[in-house]
């Protein structure tokens, strides 16, 4: 095994940060590994916000209900940005533009893109012995984060990640079964021996943990999680920014 | 730089491939890596379909305009799933589970929990030595990849992935500058200077290249792209799948 694979497969989300900071060299390397992921037709659809502003941060970390939101080694906001390609476009382009920019292709493409510049600033973090953690709660309130980081129209925050020297190093949380996730030639609704085989192993693993200890299984988490509506404000919200709007 | 960094800053895109097939050892950890990426709230929101089917492989390649999408050490598929949390499920808790199921937050969970598998996927085959390409033309015939793998409901096909050998290394393509990327505390409309500056470089880029060498710049390119609008029928697909409509 190759130290990257390694490194790969002994990911674990980091919660609990040392107080020391990223260092510029370190954001800068973070950033440019960021930016050498694959971009769909060269669109780099996507800008990183570096939050670094106290006030800012508590806010953030109020919004998202987390303290590591503000206490940690560097606080990253990733958004999906279609505003930029038509910064040098005439009015006229920027009318003809406008029927991409705001359909549901274009969001997507601009959510795989920051999606996959952050995977490879999450791995480049790891890589340097940083602990990471993505941060998806900024949706709590996408509205008032979207206020915070003054982002024009066709720009939306989709998910922050917090970096840093771990604190805690936490145990690694077992993934499903891998004859569930991959498939081969067509989709194998069948997964209900796999399902079953994951909810045994996720019981056994919430049971024995040293923090959180508790009793629960995979299909009970996802089945109260999806059971009550939430953040159904998104869609209206990034209709309101100009994206994914037919 | 450690090894890790290096291949992340080292990426190019493959598009053409020695006809050696990936072996099963390669293929699990690609894809062990893939989930062993950070997941939205553990929900794992995504399926890859490997195809290995010649017929398949050769309607792809045809919907993708692409011969490496035949011709190819591996070919991935990656797909947005919603579809499993919902199988141990009782019809009324399935009931309870729709509205989050079909909203745009969880639409937006899943695209980017595939996203962050893909690009460990990505980052693994490259640190094995193997080339890799992003295949987000699927999507020209989104509906008929869909029928090829026969995805269920609340579950779409986002993108595919070629693997294999490189038979040729091409030169990196640069990226945006990192200040027009990357914004401290607040978004940063004025990016001007940044973008023709790139531009510069761009045209410099595609003039001397070896392969495909031509007149073009980053903002001529991206208004060309837009000016013409294309996948429009992403939406209705979406929604159709139950997906993304509210």
């Amino acid at each position: 095994m190759n130290q990257t694979i390694h490194t790969l497969l002994n990911h674990r989300s980091i919660r609990s940060f040392t107080n020391e900071v990223l260092t510029e060299d370190q954001i800068n390397t973070i950033v440019e590994a960021a930016q050498m992921a694959s971009t769909s037709s060269y669109m780099q659809a996507y800008t990183i916000i570096g939050v670094t502003d106290p006030e800012k941060k508590q806010e953030l970390a109020e919004i998202t209900g987390q303290s590591y939101v503000k206490d940690n080694g560097h606080l990253f906001i990733f958004c999906a940005d279609l505003y930029r390609h038509g910064i040098l476009a005439s009015d006229l382009q920027k009318q003809d533009m406008l029927p991409n920019i705001e359909n549901t292709e274009h969001f997507l493409v601009s959510a795989v893109d920051a999606s996959l510049a952050a995977q490879n600033a999450a791995v480049a973090s790891e890589s340097m012995g940083l602990g990471m953690c993505y941060i998806g709660s900024i949706r709590n309130n996408i509205k008032r984060v979207d206020q915070l980081l003054q982002l024009p129209e066709h720009v939306i925050p989709l998910f922050g990640m917090v970096v840093g020297y771990p604190d805690k190093q936490p145990e690694q949380k077992p993934r499903l079964p891998k004859r569930a996730v991959y498939h081969v030639n067509e989709y194998n609704k069948n997964q209900t021996e796999e399902l079953r085989s994951f909810d045994h192993t996720i019981q056994d693993y919430y049971k024995s943990r040293k923090q959180n200890s508790r009793l629960d299984s995979w299909t009970d988490q996802m089945i109260r999680r999806f059971s009550h509506p939430m953040r159904m404000d998104v869609n209206e919200f990034v209709q309101s920014k100009g994206m994914n709007k037919r």
